[in-house]
């Protein structure tokens, strides 16, 4: 379950480097706004991916998304722990299910 | 950074819950396509958040986006230990780079 | 074939009714970033209405979208006739196969 | 206002063309979750495109919007006229505002 901070911390490093040699960097040269729409084609691969797709796809999908969201969260600078706390607050105070009342 | 895994279980225990009373069993009962839909939705939200909102917002539609996600790979019977070991296998064969050559 | 056209003058008389009577006009209260994600939404219902839904789901989704096109393009100022002026100009000058240069 | 016809027509004889030469032929060979891919992924950008672009690149996103929605349709064996024949409907019956209360 390190994954995702270990991801984070690599993402982190990989900013820095020449866009020649890492996607990351390429991304982050080319702005939010590419980034955005990697993180949202990837969104819709998932959904396709989960209607028609073998479950190795929407794994495959779910992992391309996470990636993206990691790249995405880094480039406005919001650390996965505030997403995470984010969670569990929500879970804290009023359980899950305030998601229900919120996004209906 | 427990709390994805405390979020699959909870998730997995609303499943067989009441829809009126729980928003998982909900979006089960109305099945993948709306959860492929909701999931979809949230990242539209995250794209725009991500552009033009407060820090506070792309947090908030980040946490609606990883939940959604949470619900659609359960939905499909995945674990999200099997998204996490995909997003490791790639950073252990080849470097995050490897996602460059494969996207590109 | 002129419904596009009516369409467009009736989402233009619309923007300046009041937001408690009009769609139209609420959308516009709201904003350009409310405008897009409601284009993103119908675009994800027109995704998972093509694969998994009734040809009159996909109509039904299809017309939601358009809908949505036609009113976020009044209210960043274009009209139909520049988008359609450009899918012309693409087909005239090297057909329609230019998009598969330009998109791959 | 023929454009949308007349690019309907060109759809339909390039669906029997070689994927080699045409970019629609080779949309149809990979099949309706490539096409569902693409609609989506245009829609990502024209989201973005409104929200940060200039008005050259919605008019851009949107002629790509229209484009795939035309080869979505078709692949769906349906009419564009269908499509406008529901949005003249909505208008007809009850006024564009019916939409307020379908959607909220």
């Amino acid at each position: 379950m390190d994954t995702l901070k270990r991801l984070e911390q690599v993402i982190a490093e990989r900013r820095n480097a020449s866009p020649d040699e890492s996607y990351v960097a390429r991304l982050n040269a080319e702005g939010i706004e590419k980034i955005a729409q990697k993180l949202g084609e990837e969104a819709i691969e998932a959904v396709i991916a989960s209607l028609s797709g073998s479950r190795e796809e929407v794994v495959t999908e779910s992992a391309d998304l996470l990636f993206h969201l990691m790249v995405l969260l880094q480039a406005r600078r919001i650390k996965l722990d505030e997403v995470l706390a984010e969670l569990d607050r929500r879970d804290g105070v009023s359980g899950l299910e305030e998601k229900a009342s919120r996004s209906e």
